[in-house]
């Protein structure tokens, strides 16, 4: 998979792709097919895994028919159970029994947001150590604070540092109660009407349930078909990433014009060249975090709409903006997360520059001081700044969920 | 004030209007003018609760001048000091020392925000003991289960009706988590420099603040100048409502129409008529509340668009589409809230229909119960649909925060 | 009419407020009325021209009566209707007969988005008159140009005045093309049933619509009541004209940080001072602009969904969400464009730091040159700006729709 | 390329690949040397169609790159000219030169929208043409008009196909007007320095222009970097097509209700079935349609955020969300073009039901003719249903951009 239009695209790996997709669908097949034996519900020759069975070669075929059951399920089952069969005659005849298309697609769907937020959680780690230490460092290095692009008061570097820090921790806090996605099981309506058709009882069907979602590592949460709120969560969450990126990535673009020259992104052989002014150095991470944060409202927005769609037991149209928006987004937030740690691990901090902008920014930038003090003006115009940023270190530190 | 181009408006009352907001940001004034004095870092002479001093005549003025310097807070602090300056000298001259323009203006959008928050969880209370009453009383009212518009499996109105209710507690609890919306006390850069140069001490600011804040009833929590995840938040959870409220409408909309005829609006004397055509009878309720979820994802994005264009230590243009942003949200989301009440209060459901259209629906609704049960089909093809509204009622019910 | 929370909405006047609204919907009505007597369907004593019935203090009732049938009209039909039987029985008798709610509405929309294109066309040339003097008189103040935050070659700020005035020809292009919008007279389902079952003939009835649409000065066009193209095409007009005035803000919001201090707002009493900070002169237009810019799209993309949410004869909810959504709009946009030519006429250019920036930028800003001119550079590496300029200039000058 | 996420998007077949992109970008810098050549500004050895040199294989190690430099045209250029030069050196040594990337990426960007513009004005006639057929076929074909979901008065089937096709005439004519998309050529700041450089004429450069744009077959305009209005209006364009298509989902979907049954999607082999439900029949291209039509104008908002973020002579993200979105854009309005067309090719009109449906809602139906006609009702309530149609359909047949 690659993407042409979105430079650094290829940082997210393999998160979302058309194969991965398939492989997360045929792991909730798998992890039904599963349940079904463990519960003595199928018989023992239908165990399973389903391994080796469809690989990144299928896309193509199940791609090309998933429009005439509007969804990549109904393809991929074909495939799936032909093969099967070839294989496991038992375990093809009772691949499936009891779920919907949508069973299949949503958990799949989660599975992939499931490894899109691993990976943004790691990412924030390495994002918050280095603020820490940048905060740290920088507790007392003098600069301009800005308001409304004017010289408003001093402040220190490690301030803004925390200021970024605060925004990153914020959404890891919001990224970690979104990211505990349940898994989905319903059946036809969300009844659950074939699973106990097929077993005879709800509680055995419970069971299933809690098999299945504990063979994928998912929460058990009654069938949520039409109430999005899981989805909607964790889109708000990623574009809470990118948000808190996108600002501290303005702060950079800021910082690096070169009038302004208090910050700049590390010297990367081959990066920031432009195609025919060998001048430049252009701040391309920056650039492509702050993309990221200004396209990420509308994503969001776009799986509200989805969800605010939902009609009858199953939506004719909201379900399907969900899958290709999720990917977009959890692509670009595991993208934008990358280059934003890379961007801290980098970023120079221009103090010779911040010393000579505060100075020229005198004295009118010490006007509030003298209005406070009557008069006197002192460097040490830092409030509670060692405070904020003891705090925020500390609540970097703190054991989070 | 009137908004006649949302019809239903007057149904959130004060919520965030212009008075309101002029309220609000004059009791964050008191709130830490109480604060000084209560510290000794003022006088005791200038304790004043600023009650009586600025009221709705006073918009139009404050409207006017704030264009000049961007906000409103600037010309309502002139107005203020001038008035207060008459009855209380001492406190005029106390007044907003050591406070920003945001800090004033935030913390009174966190006022609004929390009026906002606590009448849409009084409606949601409202809301779920109703779909609770809905959901035991129709555990087994059949009706046909319909996915992607088409008869899909038999399921009971009552699983509907805890379709909805989950939807509606996931908001809840979304926004339980988002209306905790934080006092904003920062100075001029975050840094608390003029409160700390005032009274010489980070440790007394922070008493400070804890005194402001509990005079708020609002949570402590370091500068968030240009870290808006708060904000993201609650309009993230304003919009999860208006999800969950839409979804709702959506149904009772198809469920109204006359061939289905299976939902219906409670007559009102005076609703829903036409201007030409004295036949109908439209679903009013539904029409205004789906209106709001159709607009409100767009509004949510503008709050992740502000978030995300944070820049410097107070941002360009980005801080100020919030303002605007955040009523509209509120009051249409406190509106639809409002009207949600009251359509499930009146909600008629029409067993005759719902019967008639699932025999109409036959044998071909029967399909998958036939595939699993070798061709028998009887009524009771609803799976765990007794568990499922066991479990959606005991979670109205349980605590929660 | 005031918004304290978007500073400056008082620029937009009377457009759209719910006077101006409630008075364009009488006028939509006026208009019919008097077709009817025209054309000889009523008797001549029905000839009332409907003024001084309806006032704005009428706004409270009708706004109060709204929800009921979901849209304005009715209660003020209502209101009409009964004042109107006092003064003019005949004319009460035949007020509204043959229209819908949606007609008079939609034709009080267009009337509305009208006085606001109005408004914004005369903005423009305002603006683009400034900016050809701007061009003209800066066709060779040499200045650093930049790309991606860096110093790129130079240019000349008579170029960067061209490169805005371009935007917004396109704009006043679009702008002209949109604003045409029709009359909307198709009645209850939009075949014209009721007036041609009133008047017998097809024929009379397209004299009526040719005589309405006169009066109101509207084009005419076929029933639109759910083809809404008209609506989206003025929204994303108006969107385009944003746009044109941030993306020259954004400018000078660059130009006016204190390091590189280019550009700044022309000094105006009172303008751009802060609640805490006496040093500090905000580009308060700029911020303001920018604003508008930054929330525009989403209000655009909440039109085009309400266009796509069109379905029957009459939308259930989608038309109800684009009347609020198009005031704010215009509002936003007529207060944004008077702005932005106040914003014009003061600007000052600052050549001196131009010229300084220049300067430092070099040599570097040469390296293009030198690497086409065999390592030599002058001051005139200007390409084509003479030409641009000239063509710019001369677009601006030409006639226009 | 394949989407497993968005079925049916193999429709859009190579519009706007990765590879297709790729090739527009040699397209565009084929057509500068060309110019080049032909100007004698480079040396008739310099000819070289650049044909053969980059292949769709070629986009792995293109992606790969495009990070370093924020964009896919430098490492594109790297690759072409390392190849050209073992072929042609001579026009390696000219190629690009006097060029940005960002002429060459908007220039290749254009390119792609004009192919997808181009399909889907084929298949607007192709839908406008059936929707001829279905109006003049229905003219008569009575069927209950609904409003606000409920019976409002008679109407006829042509009528409802031609609210249709007067939609999506508006799109057309919109289309027709975005359509002619520029082509893009300025250098580093849009001021065509570099080419006057290197030819010392102003004169001769807008000769190279126009030679390039006759080329590619695109309108000469003067640089627009930064004033993105030709984007925004193909944006807009191609959302105004899914709204009208999505507005004609919309009835088929209400239609194809089992309790209304007034329309179906034609039969096709294979399609609409179920992963469990034997007995669904599911109305697929209507729902993905109304798909397309739900998420458009969230990608439409993402450009209008681009144009107004555009800065300096290049902006610093605001660029960058551009091609990504314009790619989604284009492919899904072309899979929904195609997708309607066939939607209208196969539609079936259920008279028998409508027929029912209108005598099942009488009396009430009537109910406006009867205050009309003193109390008599006939079907001939159709008012001016013929003119409407005949004006419509000769508007399609008229000449046309």
């Amino acid at each position: 998979m690659t993407d042409l239009l979105w430079p650094g695209d290829d940082r997210a790996g393999d998160v979302f792709t058309d194969a991965a997709v398939l492989a997360a669908m045929v792991r909730a097949e798998a992890a039904w097919l599963t349940a079904l034996v463990a519960h003595g519900v199928a018989e023992p020759a239908a165990a399973d895994d389903l391994d080796g069975l469809i690989g990144p070669d299928d896309v193509p075929l199940v791609a090309a028919g998933s429009e005439a059951g509007g969804n990549p399920l109904i393809p991929l089952l074909t495939l799936l159970r032909e093969r099967l069969k070839a294989r496991n005659p038992a375990a093809a005849s009772w691949l499936h029994k009891g779920l919907t298309s949508q069973d299949v697609i949503d958990t799949g769907l989660v599975l992939c947001l499931r490894d899109a937020a691993g990976q943004i959680q790691s990412q924030i780690k390495v994002q918050t150590d280095l603020l820490v230490r940048l905060a740290e460092e920088h507790r007392d290095t003098l600069m301009p604070g800005r308001t409304l692009t004017q010289y408003a008061v001093p402040i220190s570097f490690g301030l803004k540092a925390v200021t970024w820090l605060n925004g990153i921790l914020d959404a890891r806090d919001r990224l970690a109660l979104a990211a505990a996605l349940p898994v989905q099981i319903g059946g036809a309506a969300g009844s659950l009407a074939a699973p106990v058709a097929l077993t005879g009882s709800p509680i055995t069907v419970r069971g299933l349930i809690e098999t299945a979602a504990d063979t994928l590592g998912l929460p058990v949460r009654d069938p949520w078909h039409t109430a999005r709120a899981p989805l909607t969560g964790i889109a708000d969450a990623l574009v809470t990433c990118t948000d808190a990126w996108g600002r501290l990535a303005n702060d950079v673009l800021v910082g690096a014009r070169p009038e302004v020259h208090e910050l700049s992104e590390g010297a990367v052989a081959g990066r920031g060249g432009s195609s025919a002014m060998p001048n430049k150095q252009n701040p391309v991470l920056s650039i492509l975090i702050r993309r990221a944060a200004l396209a990420g409202p509308m994503l969001a927005a776009t799986m509200h709409t989805a969800a605010a769609a939902a009609v009858d037991e199953r939506p004719d149209g909201g379900w399907h903006i969900e899958w290709a928006t999720l990917r977009t987004l959890a692509r670009r937030t595991v993208t934008a997360g990358s280059q934003t740690a890379e961007l801290l691990s980098g970023l120079q901090v221009e103090k010779a520059w911040m010393t000579a902008n505060l100075a020229s920014a005198r004295p009118g930038i010490d006007a509030e001081q003298r209005s406070i003090t009557s008069g006197t003006a002192d460097d040490r115009y830092l409030g509670a700044t060692t405070e904020i940023i003891d705090a925020a270190v500390a609540r970097a530190r703190a054991p989070h969920p």
